[in-house]
């Protein structure tokens, strides 16, 4: 029997870019059945009414979250803006036989405190935080496996995470800058003038400078992976790292060039190697050899991570470079990556094609 | 057992795509297997070692064309560049188990003086054209399916063609106007300076005011609609239609704006019915309904054609929209839809993903 | 004593624009004094607030219209929404040393049932009306000088007149169409999800296929044409002509591509005969040679407007080619020519900069 | 009498930008003559022949510039390929009257074996190199006045130190990492497959990780800048400095973000106050005020260069920001501003307009 799934919020450009990936996987295989599209302010619609390129795709009317028989679903996707997930999904989460996959950042931080302080209130349902498990695929598969609630990385933060856990204990964390830079698609279709075309058309430009959400994620990750390898002080704390994003002239990418200094014996070959193990067996994140360099068109419509480890100009330091596409590995991928892993499913099921090139 | 399939000319803009679209259909179904790809220039390299995005693909090393085992192989797409693909094919053509489809022009003007005049050349294998078959897949299915040789239409041409033939007895045809654009990919990987980024971008031009050679084979396909309707002149004289071709500020995708008298009796309403009559049952071409208008994001990535049939200001014409990606419906797409069409497989076979939107 | 320069709407595409040209004009000669800038939501701000580009350029604050002490303005320039602009300019209209230049559209229609059927409703002061002037510079110059209140001319309506007077005799008007491209500065800073960069970027569609409202001003543009030329029918109808927008992933820039029967006798060489001739003399205006097509980036940053006069594949036929810089000649740069005409000063004045390129 | 004004290599992006600066100039002051257009492929033709945004703009015939009168030449601005200079300005510098602006990098080093490390090749004029005067102008105002050979600087060069150099005591230079981004301008008009059109568009990709050249004339402004401040080791050696360019998708502009620990004392706001200061008085150079960063659309077109200095989320760390036009502040625009302090005019004289937005 085909698995039933759900997306809430199917018309932004994240339950978009799903929808478009389950739509791909559902003409391969027959093991998706699409019962609900959800949308607050155009239910009774058509989803091709608002975005026309799913015309004549089957899909079923939009409808409100309230309306769907949760029991007759296996999967929601929960693709809500942030701060309004929680209680809906503090409803769904009654429906024992329900998985869900939220891309919204409502459960990724896992200490309440910080989620308070980085999203200016209080987590709205603290007593089922502790059950979500962070959806960073290729570090928590075990978990993601056995969760009912997965809470899908930040695309920043996938896209840092991939490039610095693997050598989160060899570097000084204290020195890693991250300069990364984003397509606008990573900002949502929302109505903003300085998302106009003519506003980032030939434009380039930082944001966020006073410190973006995604910095929680990675230092949480950070404090975890250290934990792992029992390398945590015994306070808990950890470094605080720099995260500057800017914004692309481009619809979707995200580049990542970190630069750290190395702890002491550690080398950039040596570095490379340690990440080049780490994602042994991993279908969607490469290392590159060296000399080579990501860039994102090739990863452009993937569910792919390409790493490279790079020389320094000054002996001791590390520049590593990790690009994915913000709207898959980012976003609408990876949540369907982590479907695949609580189905007990091949990870890269559903997932075919390259990038788009050109 | 899958079908064996080979490119010829895997590495320009072209042969890529075509890969791309065979890898997701191989990711999908076991009905396909890769067994050469050839490049004159690269032959012996890896193709990932000129296009990283095959990386990882598992893919056959580049060969010489005249190093493959034809008589091992089922299918042959040839993607190499206009003139040089007659001589080579004369040779495929031997190995009788051989399907060939074409994406250049060679094989394209069934009329050899027709072909001596827009190429500027005598045709180097005049016996082997009758053989070939055109192949626009809506129009001519029942022959291309019983082809060796089918000759992939130009994307302009596909985009024309597919708005015009069905009014083709309805409107004037010497009023027919088409202003089409298309994006940088439709000129290939050419090392021209005008397709240099700097050059295109926030650029828009037309080019080929003199006359382009897909004008060749639109009026081609008018007379033998004409013929087919029993309404061509006894000279067999069909009247010139305009085409003026623009280069556009994106990767891909066409757009043809056709302008038209009618002929007396005719409307815009009846020759949106007629339209939409000629492509019922075509999973690929989508007449859109009065007020709708197609954009080219929307059927980027896809084989999709798009159609409009939209009123003019002044009583009598007709304007119609068609919208194609110049790389899948107007190259790569087409030339797998007809392999489909030949092998008798479902026309969509191995297509699935939407168009990649944003 | 330097003229004194007012910007009604001063932080939109074309009174930004517009404030562009007079500060550069202002930093060559000292003939100008920008005294006012207003703006109705953000009167008390600087305008650098708004756009920081215009931080340090010693700018007055933004104020309200009502404010300004407009016996002490010699140039007002009104960028206001359409439909807003009547009843402001009936009130500076009382100040009889104002000279007004506006770019909305609210006076370009002298026909005031025209207005009404195109813009949707009743003209507001229609006695005010019959005093202004359309500000097509190069066909209207000797009444611009005398006028006191200048039309400003659509973008669309600017090119595709300066295509089309000089030939308006010579052709079937019924027969022509005009597939026109415009940037999407084009549509203003208006807040529209359509709007969005990741809607239009790597896009390319059609719009208003209904009727663009530009379409007025070319037929009344027309109508004066031939009526100059003695050649109106006694009824004053002029055939209807076809005009279809479409919008291109670019900042500015408007293509207009003209296609058209010719009257018996007249050619192509003969047409662009007569187009050079109608523009000798003209420093904007230059009419290309046979062989040569204008591209969109050869006139960004300018208020130039190229022509080309091409041969059609159909006997009889033209096909023209016009392309502006739609914020520069097709809003702010011609409305600075026009107060040159006005203030009797060279045409050129205060322009210098060629093309922006790349 | 006007300056008599020569350029080597007026068909490139630099050279073109600069003749698009000084005909600007011409249109508005009397003080500019342009006598030679020097192309060693094209001498004969018009420059307009190549690059028809130049037509109608009464320049001189492109001519060798063997043959070009150098005796009534006042000013050559060189703009001819790497390596390719020394020898053409070893011969132009025998006519004593003649000042040269030489965009080229190949007088920018100083120290001849560094020059022979970067480039690879012996330095072929070493006599000369050393009446040569590095013309970053804010910094070397005093010098370039007086001297007849300006070596012109790099735009990466140019971005990096104009951040770099205030605050050059107060960080610790050995944690300095600049991640910077550049439109696809700055790679000339070279025709290489990775800047076509469809391989730049959609794109994002760092290159020369193994060490970009501009690095070598970075830290050769940090030695001559300690050694002002009296604060160079004694052995002459500088802290290496990371530097890691990318490509961006659009046509011109750099941005260099910049992350650095603080020397013990230092603070952000200090810093900033220290870059106001030491920028206090130029014309060119704005310091933003705290919250606000650049964007390289508001520097689009301009000679301007802006700078942010941010704060880090680690204590101690600062991150600032530098954005310029590449072919403006980054070559020709640079170019001009040091032909105005040679001619000892006023630097701004013949910039005017500003940002061209959108």
């Amino acid at each position: 029997m085909p698995c039933r799934v759900a997306i809430l919020g199917a018309s932004g450009y994240t339950g978009s870019e799903l929808l478009r990936c389950l739509l791909l996987r559902r003409s391969v295989a027959d093991d998706i059945e699409i019962v609900a599209l959800t949308s607050s302010r155009r239910a009774g619609c058509q989803l091709s009414e608002v975005l026309p390129q799913f015309s004549g795709a089957g899909l079923p009317a939009l409808s409100l979250w309230e309306d769907v028989d949760w029991g007759a679903v296996d999967v929601a996707f929960c693709a809500l803006p942030h701060g309004t997930t929680q209680e809906v999904i503090a409803k769904l989460w009654r429906h024992e036989g329900l998985k869900i996959v939220d891309l919204s950042a409502d459960f990724r931080l896992h200490d309440l405190a910080m989620y308070e302080r980085w999203y200016g209130k209080a987590h709205a349902t603290p007593a089922l935080q502790p059950h979500a498990c962070y959806g960073l695929s290729e570090w928590n598969k075990d978990r993601i496996a056995k969760s009912r609630l997965i809470a899908n990385p930040g695309c920043y933060a996938t896209a840092c995470q991939l490039s610095l856990l693997p050598v989160a204990d060899r570097v000084e964390l204290g020195t890693v800058f991250m300069s990364a830079a984003s397509g606008v698609s990573g900002a949502g279709r929302s109505l903003r003038e300085d998302l106009l075309y003519c506003e980032m058309n030939e434009n380039f430009r930082p944001y966020a400078t006073g410190g973006h959400r995604h910095i929680a994620e990675i230092e949480q990750g950070l404090r975890w992976r250290l934990k792992e390898l029992d390398k945590l002080e015994a306070d808990g704390k950890v470094s605080s790292v720099s995260f500057v994003p800017h914004l692309l002239p481009l619809d979707r990418g995200i580049m990542v060039t970190l630069s750290a200094k190395m702890l002491g014996g550690e080398s950039v070959d040596g570095l490379r190697r340690v990440m080049t193990e780490a994602y042994r067996g991993s279908v969607f994140v490469e290392v590159l050899g060296e000399g080579e360099v990501p860039s994102l068109k090739r990863v452009r419509g993937t569910n792919n991570c390409l790493l490279a480890v790079c020389e320094d100009r000054r002996d001791g330091w590390v520049v590593i470079f990790s690009a994915i596409d913000n709207l898959m590995k980012g976003a609408g991928g990876q949540a369907l990556q982590n479907m695949n892993i609580v189905l007990g499913m091949e990870e890269e099921t559903g997932f075919g094609g390259g990038a788009l090139l050109p």
